[in-house]
């Protein structure tokens, strides 16, 4: 295999830490370059940065020079993450992709772009090939793929099994997040000894229409959403690491018995297991039998935080498939979910 | 106004503390007897209580004798206040009412009973005149009269307007519950700190059928109860006190705008509002601008813990009426909840 | 008593809330006017402030315009209270007193100043007249007086009754401070879920240095300060409002018993007593025997947070005298402390 | 290496699992064997306890027979390791010393014992020749060897390297302690969320005494206590895992400046490095310089959780050297200790 070089735009704040920690020893990628602002460029990276992960900064990165985000100066990589905050995200993407850098970007700016794939590699592994109809560039060399917002990647993977199964007339939804969702500083602590906040701006229109574009059905390099509706309440609560979300979902398919939902849960063919992808879970989900589980403290690192955690699946009185997920935002959420599209796009050939 | 002798039973526990707290300086009640389990008869109130309110303990109870909860020993009161653990408040309830002493109880065990008031006086006063249908004495002189879970008070106290106005076809909630709902010691604080529990035992049954009674039309000396569907998940979260649902709610009547559901809470006549009831909040509900409110630490002790706060009032994709709602779980929702339902029933000369 | 018109300078921070919270309804001082940063002067006070207190803004305030904190601009009070930021405080407060507008302040800019009052009422009322002292103005009408650091506070106010009954040679203290301290949005939350700062900047010098001004002799105009040593480390832990101090003390005086300690604590007088200010709580100490209490928070806000918490004072193996001790940061600590300053200065003459 | 069979005693309890979940993969010790209360004994070990830990429970030990602490029915076994409550450590852990099988305790009971070693392998490797000196047997098949408290692990460790270089004359220590070190369910939320407990009944007695015992001198199979005093204060603070302790030491020699102190814990040797323990850390002490490290949720878990972190190195103003010191109080602190110990008694031959 070979290895790739890789630069990190936004590498100073929480999303860029993550992804240089989640980096360090990974098989394929060797982080080359930081990118941040104008303010951290030419400092080096321990000094730009506040660092905010446990492990020590891996010491090849400590001393690395951080450069502004200009395409040109990032051309000793093959590609580059984006942990960009979605102020800057917009425009610099854009130019590393027309300077023919593929962007895999964590930033909100392009998810729902038609010609940008949203991807999940166990979810929609075809939409990849929405790059193809992206025009940065004349050759295709330039392109940004895009993972979803923190709280539609549980979401959407848990959804899709449900999708594929049985169809889904309807979604109501409230996630009870965390603050390392909010980056640092984030999260005033005045906000979250103690308390939760009902409401988190921007959030709750992510979570009504990324899984929507997600679940949809790639024809002719175009993707037609699902067609069902999403209900969805966002609330900040004093857990570190792992949003967890209340999901109820009605099928269109009548269950006879929760146990149908059990067994697709079980079953459900991973569509990349075949690629080995070096960040990808030995099983995508556990389903937890115990109903206080899964906790976010306790389980949402399991499998270096890329496994999906799946509890109290069960039946109801208004719809008929009712469950809690888990996942560790920051890592399958976010920069973990973002290294894993770039695995994928590795084996598919879009990198190399 | 003439002032009651009562007493407390499982007066040395969380919801009994709140009890002997909220009644040290009632206008209209005096604790006159606490009652306690057998460990606990005997010693001074002081010593048997492992107390943890903020405040001291009120001195006039500090030195009193806690009596074992037999009806026998409670004959200088005029009715009791009832914070028993419902693995003891069947049969020493029934007890009480049987020796003719009213029971104003914040338990479980009878809410679900036929002929046994499940009252929230802003919500469904009239249902007090069940207690005529009891029949633990002959004369009438003892009875029971309960007070709903601490999440059916938001959750029917917010319905009710709706319910009133539109109808209701369907209502789904997820409810994030404090640690003082679980008494004390109560939830461990391996399970709490930066953690969700996403699980209480036997909360959810109560979440759809209680409201579905208090909303219920008394006819005859009888409730029929409200007939649509509720979708109930109750989540522990590490807050003190304050319990927030996200509610969604289908009602039957289409609306054009959720203004037309902001005017029913703003507008809304509260049924008791002449009663002059000492414990009711000057107002019943608070609807917050602020999509960041309310939040528990913050508000949920309104008006002496007694308000409803609302917040976030909105439409949405798949329900037509979404918001948010507070309450202060161990005030209205618990100790508070059950005075006033006993001021309410002193004003309608059931208690004399 | 005459009704004082009074200014609070950085009045939309958290300092300043506290104050106008805290005058809402007082006897004696009535908030006429609202200084602020430059950014917020010209705005309703409700739209310039992030109100991070519990209870509503006061309905006169919340209407009320921001002023720009130019001492012109004040001349319709009497005097103001200053919760200004330490990078402004110097500057500002130093105009006031040269236009002739007395400033009382929470900054810690002028605390060591050798003319300017540092000043817990209980403890160095005398100290008052370093006022006269002061020379921003030729007839004497604008001074400066401070009170301590939030930490300083419980710490002067317990040392001082063994300081006057056995001399004190040294002191050790570490203390747990509340998020609180840190202002809004202070201290991220991503630092305080289950977690602990072992550092505060700046804070263990205050703590070093302030007690031993207040605790000083005051002569001819001049305070000698206490001559004795104290080890401070300042650490942040999760709690909302409540500094909590762990102290050992070592007297001059060598004690028989603990006892001896205890009583000093129980029968020493308060020598603002007579005075009835209004925000002297009815007892200055309290002393918890429970060896659990006083904790942050079930007891900080004991007598509306103007009350000194003491537990667990013992003996020890290597300090003669070891106790906690805890205060409420942000109101005995801060701007209450200020507020009943500008008591003992009206009652003294000093504000007319 | 041989492969030792070790049976766990306490295995349900919070440090049981600890032990077992840090024995799943040692290189030299299997658990065969788990004994628990009457209670447990005879049901599987997933159904006897309440699992705690992160992981899941190891499959080998999740089937096994929980057995009752009797040593006929650890025949199987070459030793144990006790996790025991300290209402049943005393009797069962002398019970299995005389049936001739060596106990590796966590437990209180016999730590001040003279004949017990109380031991650190950094710290007094060499008290592990007390063993000889017990009797439980005639033919020394059967002892017991202890480790530290929680709090003392740290503070030994670090009083080391002053201790040898420049002699200690007196000791303070204000400790934060984290909720883990309670076990399960251990400390209640209520008491937890936003708030500290200033006082761990036992705790304060064991850091005055132990520390003492560790830093004494062995002389012909007896220690004499090391000879200066230390004064303790034991808080309990909301963090999940880490005791974070504030120090400060006056040494009997005199320091020119601090960086003497840095240089001793920076040269000095690890008594036991050579013997290459499994459970050993690469690194002993982690001297952090950001003022704001150590944190209990960053940086306990460093090394496998086996590491000192020491923070803030600095003179003072009464004692000469303060410092703060970080351990992970469950692993260094309790079970990982107690396994180090085990490696260095294989290596000593103590174990065979």
């Amino acid at each position: 295999m070979k290895n790739f070089k890789v630069g990190v735009l936004g590498a100073t704040g929480a999303v860029g830490q993550k992804f240089i920690r989640l980096l360090q020893n990974h098989p394929w990628f060797s982080v080359k370059a930081a990118g941040a602002s104008k303010r951290s460029a030419g400092k080096k990276y321990k000094e730009a940065a506040h660092w905010i992960e446990a492990a020590d900064i891996p010491e090849a990165i400590a001393e690395m020079t951080v450069r502004a985000c200009n395409p040109k100066d990032f051309k000793d990589v093959d590609f580059v993450f984006s942990g960009l905050d979605s102020s800057a995200a917009g425009e610099i993407e854009r130019k590393f992709a027309e300077a023919g850098i593929p962007v895999i970007s964590n930033a909100k700016n392009y998810r729902m772009d038609e010609h940008v794939p949203l991807l999940i590699p166990e979810v929609n592994p075809a939409h990849a090939s929405l790059i193809k109809s992206q025009t940065f560039t004349d050759d295709g060399s330039g392109w940004i793929v895009t993972n979803p917002n923190c709280v539609c990647v549980p979401l959407a993977t848990s959804l899709a099994p449900i999708y594929e199964a049985f169809g889904i007339e309807a979604v109501a939804v409230t996630s009870l997040q965390s603050i390392s969702g909010a980056g640092y500083p984030g999260v005033s602590s005045m906000d979250m000894i103690g308390n939760v906040v009902p409401f988190i701006g921007g959030e709750e229109d992510k979570i009504v229409e990324e899984p929507l574009k997600m679940l949809g059905k790639l024809n002719n390099q175009h993707v037609k959403p699902a067609d069902f509706k999403v209900q969805a309440a966002a609330m900040r609560v004093p857990t570190i690491a792992g949003h967890l979300l209340s999901v109820s979902v009605q099928p269109q398919a009548k269950l006879d018995d929760i146990e149908e939902a059990v067994r697709v849960f079980e079953t459900r063919k991973n569509p990349v297991e075949k690629l080995n992808l070096p960040s990808s879970p030995d099983k995508l989900f556990k389903l937890y039998k115990n109903p206080h589980h899964p906790q976010p403290r306790l389980h949402a690192e399991r499998e270096n935080g890329m496994q999906i955690g799946i509890g109290r699946l069960r039946s109801g009185t208004l719809f008929d498939i009712n469950y809690t997920v888990l996942v560790h935002n920051t890592m399958r959420g976010a920069a973990g979910g973002a290294i894993l599209n770039a695995e994928l796009l590795v084996r598919e050939g879009y990198l190399e």
